[in-house]
């Protein structure tokens, strides 16, 4: 069977078992239960119900009871009707009603029966009978509020989360990949290892970045920053709001204002203010600030900028989907003929930056396109769009990017590579960002004076180098469970003494640290060594030394390494030069 | 005479001339002139009329019209009236009734004759004859816009700015010191050495950093921050903005708000956000994410924040006043037996970066306490007030500092430490304040637990090291005329060749210059050497090289510095090796 097949497949398994969930919950509940919808997803399906409140107690009943409604190998039977028999079918089920009274009167309209007692509003397909779904593995996941239809407008419905796979071997990987998953996620080994929290009374989205985040902030920051000063970057620092009237010229006004954070009201206040959320129409003005020629092309701007976005507080998790975020912004002002070359200079960056990380395996190139079909949401002629489409994949074939296409994911202002990672849980998100913008540059009458007297518009480049600082960190903490590399982290040595005896000792070789600018935490309190252990394994610390009266007589040290590296009687000077190379070697 | 009475004498005959102002403009322009006020002020006066429009072709002529009146030696002479007699007299001057009404029933109303023909409403005093005006030294120095009463809403009136001093050399001197220190004005030269921009669309008091001040700003925060980790700060990073919830538990929505960028409406919308104004309730947050005992104080925060202030348009003023900035912001929590030796370690910290930076000469100390007559702009009692700021004056008395008090200027929720500096034109502003909050713990519920098992209360010091780097770099930019020491200059060095030949030497110096960490920027454009050499002058850069053929050929340099210091034919090793010991030096 080919994959898709395969694919096509589960997918009609997992939702012929939400409809035995269905049947299942109906049949222990009874008719006050009211049916929204039951689709399969990645791992298993969900179906959504208004009911006054489940528990997780009810798990285990409504499984054993779904496992019985299987076991009496009942048929699924589709049947079609008008709107009207629909309509009578469905007489008691208001979201039911709801669907049918949206659906296109041309339409077929068709229902499912499972066994004679229970049938659902459904398009199918399904398989015909539940004896297909013997083998099938699953387990009720989760129960959690989601609005009815998405939308916080409408009344909060019950949903239940199954996981669902053809065999209990693959529930069972899936389960314990999970498990893996939440000891790994960033959402809460970030707030354990206080990397960072959220406080209700500020709000959503807006996390505080603890010493140990912030200093790791700062450490990739400045990384950033003078790595691109080595490749001819000049660097930026423009406003985080400004009046609409810039939003207007740009074009966010009219295609972003609904993801913008707005300051006034239009109809009484004379300015009205807006929270970036791109940095690009501020840094265009470092551009604008005098008259340009060919000579001053490729400008390469770049900054560390803050941004906002309007995210709904439901929409918020963690650090990787917040409303104020840091990021490596950058623009380049480039000529028709040097778009190839910088634009291979913005990817090289970011190769270069993921591969330090170590994220560099993990992720996707996706070549981000228009939708022809949804013209309003961009700027720009079908002919433009093919143009620079054409471009772009030139180059991206040339540089040999191994990348897929993705209809719809384009800027409003042109198309863009994006750098695609998952998280913990498998949810993709872009981490990088490289685009082409031919449109811009026009409305902000950006022309340069080229070797031919005449005026012309540059390509701008925009693009990320490591992203957004809070987002690459959620990731980094996933991707290594939180143990980041010794050169990130905000505290690479734990100094611990054994005894009263040697807390000066101790003390010594902290300063002596400090001279050489490795950051350490000296632990001199009168606690049991094992205790202090733990504490600093707990946080993940990259190395302890360790010092008792032995290693102060002898004026040597014992460390103890992340990997259970344990090393006995080693002096300071030869463990600070091994600590120096791995830090330049980014280890 | 003593100094006060010499000023007073002053005040009394700008006062005087300010009426001779008015008469004059009455005597040219007739009656439709309305008076509003004219008041003595630090280098002279100014007059408020109502008339649709003077100019500057007007002056010479007002001017004259005055010395005719001083020359006729005439009287000013005090009459005393009743309201109603008040407002019959001033009948034709309706700002002048406006007053008349403010003035409470039981007070005196005076108004002064200037000869028979002239009347103004004032309190005096005056001169008793123009003849004391005689050897006195005037000149009207601008026109401007000022709104009656200072405020938005009423009437745009016409103000003429006078200097005035009791002889001419007085007065040439001081017109000297303005124009040298126009030649200064941040707000002039900071864009014309391309420090910053501003943009009429993205709005006023939201500069735009270009390179040259982006990368000094981040040469000062780096300098700060790793400063500041050598003294214990932890560094943190918090939030830009927060649902209002907050601020009403940190007392900024009740006394802070007008100050504040709100977004949204609090008869619509569910969640309120503000742009913080300050980092205070933010930081807190590190402090409270988890359960505090004595030996975690005192526990030192710093932090790189933004910060924004809802100023007017007509307030805002290059870098100096401004509506988003950045502050080397932080707070200490301590017990109250640390707090005299952390007071000492913030105040120890200021004074090392003003002496760093070469300020610390031209400030001032201000003891700013609060005002007991306006009780309800502040929180806290009388007796707390009264303690907090006994033992403040004792530290600073302790510490020697040469401070002088200041009622009314303390924060809502303590007394602060002020230090103050004057911009080119001598008007005063806050560049660091140290501050004892006594108030915001207990708000925040921020209890430690003392060696005796019993919850506590912190002090809370807020301060800062260097103040707001965008105002800091105004103050620098006006100290040094342009020309930054070499440490914080974004471009340390310049590179130019003078033939063609010498191209990849230069190049080949410039390659050298970055390997050392040496910011240069290398000009071998195919330009006059001369040219070349004027350019780099005009942006003040500390130390151009040059080099022909004769310094290829023996592989050596040539100097150019600031200070008209010229070197021929010197080693670069020789030349990195003294910028290196410059720059660590902070020269």
């Amino acid at each position: 069977m080919e994959k898709n097949e395969k694919l096509e497949k589960m997918k009609m398994c997992r939702h012929s078992l939400s409809h035995v969930l269905a049947k299942a919950v109906k049949s222990i509940y009874g008719d006050s239960v009211k049916l929204a919808i039951g689709p399969a997803i990645e791992d298993g399906f969900y179906y959504d119900f208004d009911y006054p409140q489940f528990s997780q107690d009810d798990f285990g009943k409504i499984e054993a009871k779904m496992k019985e409604i299987i076991n009496k190998n009942e048929e699924f039977k589709r049947v079609e009707l008008s709107k009207e028999e629909a309509k009578k079918l469905f007489k008691n089920e208001p979201y039911k009603l709801q669907l049918i009274d949206e659906i296109p009167d041309n339409e077929v309209i068709s229902c499912y029966y499972l066994g004679d007692d229970f049938v659902d509003l459904c398009r199918g397909p399904h398989v015909e009978n539940t004896s297909k779904l013997q083998s099938y593995a699953f387990k009720i996941n989760k129960l959690s509020g989601a609005y009815w239809k998405g939308s916080e407008k409408n009344k909060m419905l019950q949903r239940f989360y199954v996981y669902a796979f053809p065999d209990k071997k693959q529930l069972s990987e899936h389960i314990a990949k999970i498990e893996e998953a939440k000891k790994r996620d960033h959402n809460k080994l970030g707030r354990e290892l206080e990397f960072f929290t959220t406080v209700d009374y500020i709000g959503q989205g807006l996390p505080i970045m603890l010493p140990r985040g912030a200093k790791t902030i700062q450490i990739l920051q400045r990384f950033v920053e003078d790595e691109e000063e080595r490749r001819g970057y000049l660097l930026t620092k423009t406003p985080f709001l400004s009046k609409n009237d810039l939003f207007k010229i740009s074009g966010h006004w009219d295609h972003y204002k609904e993801s913008m954070f707005v300051l006034g009201d239009e109809n009484k206040d004379k300015e009205i203010f807006c929270l970036r959320p791109m940095t690009c129409p501020f840094q265009y003005q470092v551009y604008l600030n005098k008259p340009r020629s060919y000579k001053d092309l490729p400008m390469r701007l770049g900054e560390t900028s803050t941004l906002f976005r309007k995210e709904a507080s439901g929409e918020c998790h963690g650090l990787i989907r917040v409303r104020q975020f840091t990021i490596s912004e950058g623009h380049l002002m480039v000529r028709p003929d040097q778009l190839e070359e910088e634009f291979k200079g913005c990817l090289d960056l970011a190769t270069y930056m993921l591969k330090i990380l170590g994220l560099y395996e993990d992720v996707t190139f996706r070549f981000s396109k228009w939708d022809e079909n949804n013209k309003e949401k961009y700027i720009g002629s079908k002919e433009e769009w093919e143009k620079v489409q054409g471009e772009m994949r030139k180059i991206l074939t040339d540089l040999k990017v191994d990348f897929y296409e993705a209809d719809g994911e384009a800027a409003f202002y042109g198309p863009k590579l994006d750098i695609q990672i998952k998280n913990v849980f498998g949810k993709e998100d872009t981490i990088i960002t490289i685009q082409i913008d031919f449109q811009i540059a026009e409305r902000f009458n950006m022309y340069y004076t080229d070797t031919d007297g005449q005026k012309k518009l540059p390509y701008i480049i925009h693009r990320t180098s490591l992203g957004c600082y809070e987002r690459t960190l959620a990731y980094l903490i996933e991707k290594y469970a939180g143990a980041l590399p010794l050169w990130m982290s905000a505290e690479q040595v734990r100094v611990m003494n054994i005894t009263d005896d040697t807390e000066d000792y101790a003390e010594e070789i902290s300063k002596k640290l400090n001279q050489f600018g490795i950051r350490n935490k000296l632990d001199v309190r009168n606690e049991k060594i094992g205790y202090k252990i733990r504490e600093a394994a707990n946080y993940k610390v990259p190395y302890m030394i360790i010092v008792g009266n032995e290693e102060k007589a002898n004026n040597l040290i014992s460390i103890r390494g992340r990997g259970n590296e344990n090393l006995s009687n080693i002096k300071l000077e030869d463990f600070i030069s091994r600590l120096k190379t791995e830090i330049s070697n980014f280890k």
